[in-house]
């Protein structure tokens, strides 16, 4: 089955916290590919990317980066499709000069930003699975699954304090 | 038609940043719903809210509160559907407080967050465009004829210099 | 004899600063419970633990919680009883993104915020003392006893310069 | 009938925002007392107001500065009864320096801070409330029914968007 | 005589700004172009400027931006012509989000940056202006020049404290 | 001879900072005297330490602390003497917060602030030097030849890169 | 009779907040001259002001600078003076980056930093008045009456809420 | 044959950085000198390295320095080469005071800032080159070389995702 997300990344180095992305993809079952694509290395490929995602078939494109993190922005501007964008913690200022570049878009061209870090890669791959699953029950079902899943956790945690 | 986006914000002074979001969802020709919903003065609401959302037809929220803003996290925990949080600007940190409150979330529930303030209202609007537009083609090409109308005023926007 | 106060979590991972509260209250000899509960991952079981606190005799909550922490502020717009807010250090943002999910709330529904990380844990379990030794001439003489003792240590540090 | 809640503020001009914190405690009907008491201009004065509070009969403080805000916690360190300290918003840097000077308390003093400016004015009004209200089921019941009010005022501003 | 520089912003109200770089070019006698010339709204006008930049006879190239400001960068990615980036004072944040946006550029591709909002626009001038003049004695003088009717400007200004 | 400068701090783990200020002294020969005491903790003991101070032919006193740093302004409250603050490295806010506490003294107080941490421990006693240097040839000589062995290794490291 | 303090500053846009050192001077009637010194516009003169400054009789030089505030550190390092550090309020970051450039001197050179804006320019006047008078009993003096009816001004506030 | 840029650094401890920038610099066979030279600690050396590196036939001029970092700046007062500044990161705040010292000069005398680290050493070394290949055909192309091979780089790390 053809890819429903694309989840491309700034840098190899990313992959670390993009990872958490496919792995969520995995567990929800939705097809997906993944690739470094670097707004400021390879600008014209970035450019391909975002220009034929929507015909390709993706429905959600996933872009994460760090420090000045062009790359969810700048494929949000080459796509008419919703694009999550997982700000990359840096080196020297913790990610917060990634959430900046990632999230304060001027009006007209959005970014679904999600946290810095680890945590904003595990969620873009649920943010993905919850715009799917809005029209896609199955989709759904697997993301409600997960949610009782790590209810239950929490849950019993409690007994190991 | 029922409404397939909800917007709601946790106090009546974030409606100058949250009717952005109300005038785009109206020029994309998306039914939606507003309301103020108070995380913290009308808890019982929110859940209520949230709970029946995905049954009453919806199929994105968007969320706008400000300062210590937990609107948009806790609508997300109490429904399966896809919520965008709007930080409104706030009076003493200019909305810096309103977005790590909105963006930080936990791996597990995550927000799709977009800019502080007025261009965040606007964008909210066009980012629930493009969710429903990834699986309704009429209304992503509303989105891209948006697109080409501002690409062309900036274009036109050099001559005034 | 039945908990005065209630030490809950957002995660378990917060245990190593909450533990702290913990520790203060057995020293002043305060019933207490202790519980994992997440704002985000168990939002029903916030709901019901903050609703039904003032009925199970509790005084005081004290609520620990990292990054987007809404389980303070939430907890407090459920209940009448005072609430103290742990800002747990997050690993990104040390805790700055904590601090201000929990002390930003909007007027109407205070959080007795205190500091980041395991000083906050402490000062909650003092602060909840204070609280109850206000109307406990026993707990109250616990406390000052505790400060007696913190100070004599401080005097006698000079010496090991 | 004699004050139950201390409010001090470290400059005249501290008024405005302490000014709410009295309103409150006025609807509440909790006697209160109010003064100018400065950390660094009147240190004596400081040092008697808290020395003397609990056995004056005060059960709460409310201690509001701004900038480098020391009386709130110095406050704490002379007196075992809790002290709310209200950051005031500061000129220059929006009341970020008045609210780590507050917030950060070391191990062993704590101090309950609220939000920034006016609404923390408010909420240590309301904190107070909450504390007393803990063991005094009338003045619960006056913070209850400003909860409720306020409650149906949000219910019926969604009306006028 | 052909451009020597192009001034570039993403907005026009970007103009404020970017005119007092482009005032500094009239005094030094540098020819300029300038253009409105956004990332996320004319991302294919921007390729071709950045692209065609060299091969037109540009030496520099000055690009401001507010925000998410992606403008400098993304034209540093397309062309091997040195890019100054302004940092436009932005709504919210004052222009920090700006700042970081355009400083923290991965290794690979530098943007030299400016100073915030309008003292930046004019220095963004003088930088071009130094660059050039680097290699042009004449443009030289004239920089030396202007710095010599600055410093005259303070060394007289005593007289009116 | 008696000690001319009083170096203080608010914890004994403060010392490690607090130690370059000392080895500077006695560096340049200047009598010192060092103690643990504690705004917090040893509130009372602050108040006589500072109120003998210049009694007791102290003519500057070092003050350290970190988080909630209230000894330096403190201290400057109950002397009239010149103090010096010096802002220990925090745990969670590096600083940051200390850095504010210390510096943002309102009108009337003076603290005078140096940098955050080791630099400030060493900058701390440098600046003493100075003070008395001003009125001292003999130190000030010392402080000259300090200053002049620095240089040399700056300018010799050049030979190691 | 000559100059005991030297009152530089940057531009003479900072004379609103230097003029406020100068009336604490006068008031303690320290005899004191009065600058536009520039470090990056008339960098030679900066260094002819600090090197001659000791000789010339100065004890204390206050220098203030708004932004990337390089005067009072580069004073600092061409004299053996104490120099108090004024971080004027700049326009866009609100003096953070003045302050921060200002105190966070390297070990060696250290800069005897106050509040940044208004208070800071008092204090800086207050400051130096208080180094005077370690060595000066009738300036002490004059500092202490200062005091005096500043608290007794504190004190008399009360009466006025 | 003379070097063309001078790389100098306001301490050995910088050398990490400033290290890239050489590295650069030689892969694109640009010559250059390299140079311990301390703001605070060798003003002297600093002003006359500075006055003659235009008529010792330099070009650019690349400067880092970390905390209060004054050494771009106050070079580029005394020249009238295009000044790079690299903000070197800081032991405390991670190079953010760094920054702000170095990028926000006043209008009149630019600074060319890079990225905060190694990044920025980096890429001060490639905007020499930019700079500098811009006026000279091979170096452009030495330039470009590098860009493509990274490039290539880039697009084969996807395979090893």
């Amino acid at each position: 089955m053809s890819a429903k997300v694309g989840v491309i990344m700034g840098s190899k180095s990313d992959w670390e916290t993009m990872k958490l992305a496919c792995d969520v993809l995995e567990e929800l079952q939705i097809p997906y590919e993944k690739k470094v694509v670097s707004a400021h290395r390879t600008p014209d490929l970035m450019f391909e990317y975002a220009e034929s995602a929507a015909s390709r078939g993706l429905k959600v494109i996933i872009a994460g980066a760090g420090g000045a993190a062009h790359l969810p922005g700048m494929v949000a501007a080459k796509t008419i499709l919703p694009v999550i964008g997982v700000p990359v913690k840096s080196s020297n200022l913790n990610g917060l000069d990634s959430l900046l570049s990632i999230v304060q878009m001027p009006g007209g061209i959005p970014v679904a930003t999600v946290a810095i870090g680890n945590a904003g890669g595990t969620n873009a791959g649920l943010l993905a699975g919850q715009i799917l699953g809005a029209f896609d029950p199955e989709i759904q079902a697997r993301v409600q699954a997960r949610r009782d899943r790590v209810q239950q956790e929490v849950l019993e945690s409690s007994d190991t304090l």
